[in-house]
């Protein structure tokens, strides 16, 4: 069905392009795209087969157009665009509810499924989160060393799917959760060495018992059904 | 960020009016679209904007252009049509663990949340599925009641994000999951009476114990990571 695509339009086979520039990630997130002239060139198209591309790109999510300074990449997949549009509607506890179920089956195919490689990236994360938090708190230095924990958890899950939902779900949510809420170092790591420690002892049990600890502290002050993204 | 669609192009109004149409249930799946000059007048708009809008939920896999016999709505929302292109390149194993999570998640949330409305529900989609596979064994209707089942637990979740993901991802695979295995009624009726028995003790335990039984039945054949959707 969605094969069929690409042999119908050129604006599809342009808008099939450029999304593939994005989703390798040679157009980065946040990046002006060339101008109009310079990409009607190198695509060999009109204006007209360009602008109507750019138009659907922009309709999903993928591009924005910003009123006299040109166009900007705004995600960095039609999955992740349109997770963000559905997310944004959504409770806080709604999206920590998901988070939870995703996480917790990612943990527990971690203790199947990661090498001796997996291990040693979360615990240099782990270290990292700590060594953020130690002395001055770099806030923003915890909050990429956590993502980058949970990523390397789901990673490891070899589930790609799940990944993929996983990281266009709670990319840029979890850095929202983290940022409106003081971090207090001891609290947050508390989940990492016990979590770590049972995917190295392959305990799915003990992994998601440390899922379920740790999501519990974040949905505990978001229990209210009106509490949603538009307070964060 | 998205709001600003809606004021950047006519064919993104039309685009917007026509994906609501879809969302609404207006347009159903598998319903052809009226004739363009049609569409034109109601709309009050050009072919070329028309045409544009199109051309973009076509991308998006909204709709779907037949040569020579017209355009028919294929997805009932944009989350849908994306997640229905992310997940037809999966494995049947990536995408039962996926299921695995957010049933699990349902379940567990549907002990607290679910109301007595909520549980004749399940009850009379349970004996639907009995009453299915009793003598003649009917598997479309099986499907049906069995898929409506779920489609409760999720919904008692009383988590709209859940049950928008759940939906979108698996609407049509769980029927392409159980087309293809031979069903014996017994088997597959096991998990619902102690699913439902736990959610009406409101015992999220023994809920989640349910469906890892549930799934660790269906996920067992295809336990290889080569094991995808082409092979259905």
């Amino acid at each position: 069905m969605f094969e069929k695509l690409e042999k119908q339009t050129l604006s599809g086979r342009v808008y099939a392009q450029i999304e593939a520039l994005i989703t390798g990630g040679e157009w980065e997130i946040g990046s002006r795209i060339p101008r109009e002239a310079d990409l009607m060139e190198q695509l060999g198209v009109s204006r007209n087969t360009l602008r109507e591309a750019i138009r659907g790109l922009v309709q999903v999510g993928l591009l924005e157009t910003r009123q006299g300074d040109g166009t900007f990449v705004t995600a960095s997949s039609e999955l992740s665009a349109i997770l963000h549009k559905r997310i944004s509607r959504s409770s806080i506890l709604e999206a920590l509810e998901v988070q939870h179920a995703l996480d917790r089956e990612a943990a527990a195919l971690a203790c199947e499924r990661r090498t001796d490689d997996d291990l040693t990236q979360m615990e240099r994360y782990a270290a990292a989160c700590r060594q953020a938090m130690s002395g001055s708190e770099d806030h923003e230095a915890f909050k990429d060393a956590d993502w980058n924990l949970h990523r390397t958890v789901v990673a490891a899950s070899r589930n790609r799917l799940l990944a993929d939902l996983y990281e266009s779900l709670f990319e840029k949510l979890q850095v929202s959760i983290l940022a409106n809420r003081s971090i207090s170092g001891t609290r947050y790591e508390i989940g990492h060495p016990t979590l770590i420690a049972a995917i190295r002892d392959r305990d799915a049990e003990r992994a998601i018992r440390s899922v379920d600890d740790y999501i519990a502290h974040f949905k505990a002050p978001h229990e209210r059904p009106d509490d949603n993204w538009t307070d964060v």
